[in-house]
């Protein structure tokens, strides 16, 4: 592969097979699979899920869903509290293909009934315990009166409850993600009783990727919307959603010094990149990447003791041990395994897979 | 002002004062103002720069080189350790306009001076106690196959000591970072005499927002490239290089949702906008933003006790005190001072000027 400046490196196979496993794993749970596009944002990856029969879609702007309407995706949820000043572009878009909404409240959900003028479906925000965004269980007038606007209105098709069990991020293990997950999903079971009656074809709809990763039996949902999974991360190598090789996602990264009093190479990779995530490793320290020797069919395992030490915009500095920091010269390429995919892939204009097929995203589209 | 979504709103007369300031205190320092571009990465700022007689800037890729030289710009310095495998668009750049590069290496010099087509200006990158890049002074060795390697060059015009004084961002007040620039100009100043009657026009160039703001007397430095002054943010008002008032961006979010049980506001507004940078409060705690409220002039000072808490991927979570939670409804648009003005930047395809003037950058030319 010929590189010339930080690349963002897709592995086609692994990213096929990552969407394949997730499409099983909701198949066997007889759950509809509505996978989220923000991590990739790309038409090209987005032509993947399709080829395996992926209809809907999620996103979480009204900008991205434009995008991907534009693109022959028909059926897409904007998973994040509408903002009405978007009214215009969603009326719009729902005059052109079939939108789903989330609301977080009957302030929103009103000025939706008022401004509305297409069919919409609309899921209520559920905050099952993460405490970002959503209504609580027990805010039970406000999730009436939202259901009741919906009753009243043409255009407002009640959906189900969605929810993002976003505390599955911050712990490590299938065991800690499973009681999460039990405690979450319970919750929004227990909605779905209250109301199934009034409400028979209500969904609940979750979408974290730990949670569709490592719980064994996603049953009891009746949607999952995962992103991350397309490329994993070391975020979620951490957490144990994906083993290293399910890592579908590197950056490369041409090696510009060498600093021997250190042990240090630097790299033209910085947080324009990576973005600024870290992730804390067995002694607590900080690392914002690890190292992977690139090879003809795609990247190594990870290289001991040799990770992302700190980075500025651009510079990346890695802290080598002495193996590693003999094993590379000035203008070799190296990988960095991200933090977190979601946010490196978002600095990218393109992607570029194993194979060197340019993959064109969001980004290079305007 | 109306918004829709997320914007990058710029105070223009600020930003201006703040261009205004920096080459008021070059020229008093007879310093060669080369100010960095990377923060804005706009050919529209750049053209308030060139407003004030401004010539020579500083960016840190040949990618952002290209941008500025198709917009007019004649003499950019590339601060970044040169990329060996970009030799082919510095050659087509170089034969354009007038380029000056950074190495941090002999091999670096050594690709260069057989690969080179059009004179370049060399500088040497130099440690001057940051430790991310850079030659340390005592490596004569390799400073001096450098200086042979331009002097046997036709091509290759040395041009002196580049240093960026980093560590003065991770400490706070103006006598901590005059400590820093002391040691580290000393150091310049060294080389300086060293070579000076080898290379009598060589310049001491610096770089860091901090002590470009802070130390009174720059005179020592030849040349000064800060970049960040521009907008400052967060990060440059807590070390103390600019008052509150300087700061001259700011991320303009809607609020999404209120969650009156915690006091919490939720702004469509997340690292995809603001970055993951943060700072640490007076209590150690991590902030992403201070929030200001927007008025028809621009902002207003910071909400006491009112900051964004966390943040995912586009939402952000700002927790206020019981007056500023009730101040705002869904579907204000709140202001968000950054952490890191050039991470945020970065991120924007457009922004906006506090008279409504959309400005474009680098992200919106491709």
């Amino acid at each position: 592969m010929n590189f010339y400046s930080p690349t963002f490196l897709i592995d086609e196979l692994q990213c096929k097979q990552n969407i394949f496993n997730m499409l099983k794993k909701a198949q066997t749970g007889n759950c509809i699979f509505r996978p989220h596009f923000k991590t990739h944002q790309s038409a090209a990856i987005g032509g993947w899920f399709k080829a395996c029969g992926i209809q809907k879609i999620t996103v979480s702007s009204v900008n991205m869903a434009k995008y991907f309407a534009a693109h022959g995706w028909e059926d897409i949820l904007i998973a994040f509290p509408f903002n009405i000043h978007e009214i215009m572009s969603l009326n719009h878009l729902a005059s052109q293909v079939k939108i789903q909404l989330t609301v977080s409240s009957a302030i929103t959900a009103s000025f939706l009934a008022k401004n509305i003028k297409h069919e919409i479906g609309v899921y209520i925000k559920t905050d099952a315990g993460y405490h970002r965004t959503g209504l609580l269980p027990e805010q039970s007038n406000e999730i009436d009166e939202i259901l009741q606007l919906c009753k009243s209105s043409a255009l407002l098709k009640f959906k189900g409850f969605l929810a993002h069990f976003g505390d599955t991020y911050h712990v490590i293990g299938q065991k800690e993600v499973n009681t999460i997950y039990r405690r979450s999903i319970d919750q929004l079971k227990t909605l779905k009783s209250k109301y199934h009656s009034q409400f028979p074809d209500l969904l609940i709809s979750i979408g974290d990727t730990p949670s569709c990763s490592l719980v064994e039996d996603i049953s009891e949902a009746d949607e999952i919307r995962p992103g991350n999974f397309v490329f994993y991360d070391l975020m979620q190598e951490q957490i144990g959603s994906c083993k290293f090789k399910e890592i579908a996602a590197i950056v490369a990264c041409p090696v510009v010094a060498k600093h021997t009093d250190r042990n240090e190479l630097v790299i033209y990779g910085g947080a324009v990149h990576l973005s600024k995530e870290y992730i804390r490793d067995r002694e607590g320290k900080g690392i914002f990447g690890k190292i992977v020797e690139l090879n003809k069919n795609g990247w190594s395992t990870p290289l001991e003791n040799t990770y992302v030490d700190r980075i500025s915009q651009e510079h990346g500095i890695v802290a080598c041990s002495n193996e590693t920091f003999n094993r590379f010269k000035i203008g070799d390429f190296i990988g960095v395994v991200p933090v977190h995919s979601c946010l490196s892939a978002n600095l990218f204009k393109t992607y570029t897979s194993t194979s060197g097929e340019i993959i064109s995203n969001i980004h290079n589209n305007s």
